[in-house]
């Protein structure tokens, strides 16, 4: 069982009708229910909580975290940016979504500045699976197909990652790399693109299922946390 | 429960004394046992049985072929080669063991020569873990400790590894890629360094811990079998 | 100045009179002629020659060379496709372009089925950079625009390119990995995806440029060839 | 020719009689003498300079940025860094020496803590070529040997590598990835592991082969600098 946060800026679902209709018990709630409904412990945090919800306690219990922000990346304390990076680097996995490519987080683990093209066209997006042997593929056919979604175009600046998964065909005429998993310290990240707020996309069944086996794929696994700084020789030097 | 198959071509067993006593039951028995204790479904075969015991009927029932190899790489008949390498890119796993680097099956998934240096002089390996976070690291410490082993050194002729999670130091001076992680097609590829015949490497703790971790890795997932050839439009062309 | 060969099947051009207008000095004629025109000693070879025009003087003598093949990849001799891959592993620079993805010598080198999804269908692609810092995208837009190709589709049954530089976007619906780099042994492979012999594809002159950049690209670099086999230990064993 | 600047912080050689003695112009002074042997235009930088020498004018100028520092990253200002990062992304080179694994520039860039073991013990380095077939290898043996260096040891806390050409092997028992490629946007970013100020490791000729062969290849190139934000379509939406 895996204990996963889902951490959602909660602030369109305050402002836009739209957006409560399609998500009324916000986006966190919408993917906190599916996951739960996969057999996570799940738990769920947002934006206006202190420290976010996203309190030392919280983050030492939790093995994934997944992050939706977009118009408020800004207040984000860095403070807690600073601690989800350590736990990050010390094995917990995070799951970035959409809008979050501009999130201090994902910016500060990538070291990059995650800029990319966007458009609002209610185009359709048609995300093909590029690594079939990855399990965050698992189960799904040949690609995933979005009626209307918000276009993320490339160039999309980010490290190219360790493993890319999806390639998405935009109506318009881009491309996006859509499905990029990163391996750092003892944590996973993978980035999926789908999920603008005016749309019911995490209702959608096969992107549910791409976050289900996001999660489990990046639960903590590996070897003991290294140990850093002076080290004591394991064989004699200048012995001979 | 994962279904294995631990191939071994079986050779040195039958003629040298001192491997017949270090392995009484094979390299293949030795591993097999402790696959079996972890839970998993283990069959073996051997290059003397019909088919070299790699019947279609033994490979579609494998989820996860070990291979261990040396002095008879030639003996290996190209048409199992060529079925073996079709399960793997239909998904198959395939851990390949030290001397397999020079495997008909892993040259032929590789595309490269597979050479490196190697020397028999009884001295320590020690392989690190430059990977932390990845699962066939799973449970260990900082590094293996193995007293006596085979050396194999750079330039080891591989492609680059989708993930490298080991690297070897070795008391004569050269260090080695021990440990890469290759998708290929719908299958992963994991090839693991140490395990020469004359030491009784198969009985180390981290190393079966590696070689299990490995079969579950390996086990197959992902997406659906990618369709190939010509395609008809998914969208109108031409139509503006 | 490098030395390339440019290779071509040339098969099309003697049965197809819609290829012989477009190219009446063949695929490998107008390839030729841009590269002369950039500076480089440029050769061509051809399927009907002796040895496929491919000697081991011309092989030895050719730092890049450039491969076109469609219908007659299985006429090439597994002997001379065993000797490029040689050259490749020892440092030639390999340009394997559209339909060559089919080709023995790439498939060798790849030890994947390099298959992938396709429709001839006069339709619209965008080549998408995708790592706008890499040397093969020197001097190009955001990305290469072509009326009418053939299209390729993924899922690209390849190893993940060790660089990928090149994402098409067809009007179709599909998408495809269209800039591939991969290090193998000393030496270096790129495939280029465009290029069907019904189109005057290799007239535009972002084509050309890419073409151009990838010889510079894959010639011949990096350390002295390495030593295989027994190696003596550097470093005294069992000393303590 | 290309414009670089070697950045030094400069603190070893005025607080310490063994490093003036070994570096009387300072490190940066004996970097930049082969550099300009090499037929580059070369400038140098200090932390005491004001802007620590960096103002937008020389960074504009700047091709190559070489950056050895150790003692006092913290207190290199924040808004040079930034504006360094922004040069990267842009197209600028960064080569990374020795201890500058530990600078704000290098955590910025990879995203992660860059810690690792260490130790000074007067030993041993062998640092070993994996990848034969780039360009920063050009030139170079097999290995290159270090009879006297600082040790660094795995765990290297950096993402992988777009491309890992060297990996170094340690007297005492460690190895570690000591010469690691990375892409972001549109520059380069190389790191070697090498140049403790207390040896005259940088008039060792293979590191300086080394080092000028980064040089190059550090040299900006690529596609037009992608444009980022709000995009109309290529191509007609909803128009079937």
């Amino acid at each position: 069982m895996i204990k996963v946060t889902v951490w959602n800026e909660n602030r369109h679902e305050q402002k836009n009708p739209t957006v409560q209709e399609i998500y009324p018990k916000g986006i966190h709630g919408a993917i906190a229910e599916f996951l739960e409904n996969a057999g996570h412990d799940v738990k769920t945090a947002t934006l206006d909580e202190p420290e976010h919800g996203l309190t030392e306690e919280v983050l030492n219990n939790t093995d994934v975290l997944v992050w939706w922000g977009h118009l408020a990346h800004d207040e984000v304390d860095d403070e807690i940016v600073n601690k989800v990076q350590q736990r990050v680097l010390d094995g917990m996995g995070l799951l970035v979504l959409h809008s979050g490519h501009f999130s201090k987080i994902f910016k500060k683990l990538m070291g990059t500045s995650c800029d990319l093209k966007w458009r609002e066209a209610d185009e359709k997006e048609r995300i093909w699976i590029v690594n079939p042997s990855h399990p965050v593929a698992n189960g799904l056919g040949e690609y995933i197909e979005l009626e209307k979604e918000e276009m993320y175009g490339e160039h999309f600046d980010i490290p190219a990652p360790d493993d890319l998964v999806f390639v998405s065909w935009f109506e318009g005429g881009e491309v996006f790399r859509s499905g990029c998993a990163y391996n750092r310290g003892k944590g996973k990240i993978f980035y999926f693109r789908p999920g603008h707020e005016t749309y019911p996309t995490y209702y959608n069944k096969d992107v549910q299922t791409v976050i289900t086996n996001a999660v489990s794929f990046l639960a903590p696994t590996g070897s003991q946390a290294p140990v850093y700084g002076n080290a004591k020789p394991l064989e004699a030097i200048g012995a001979k």
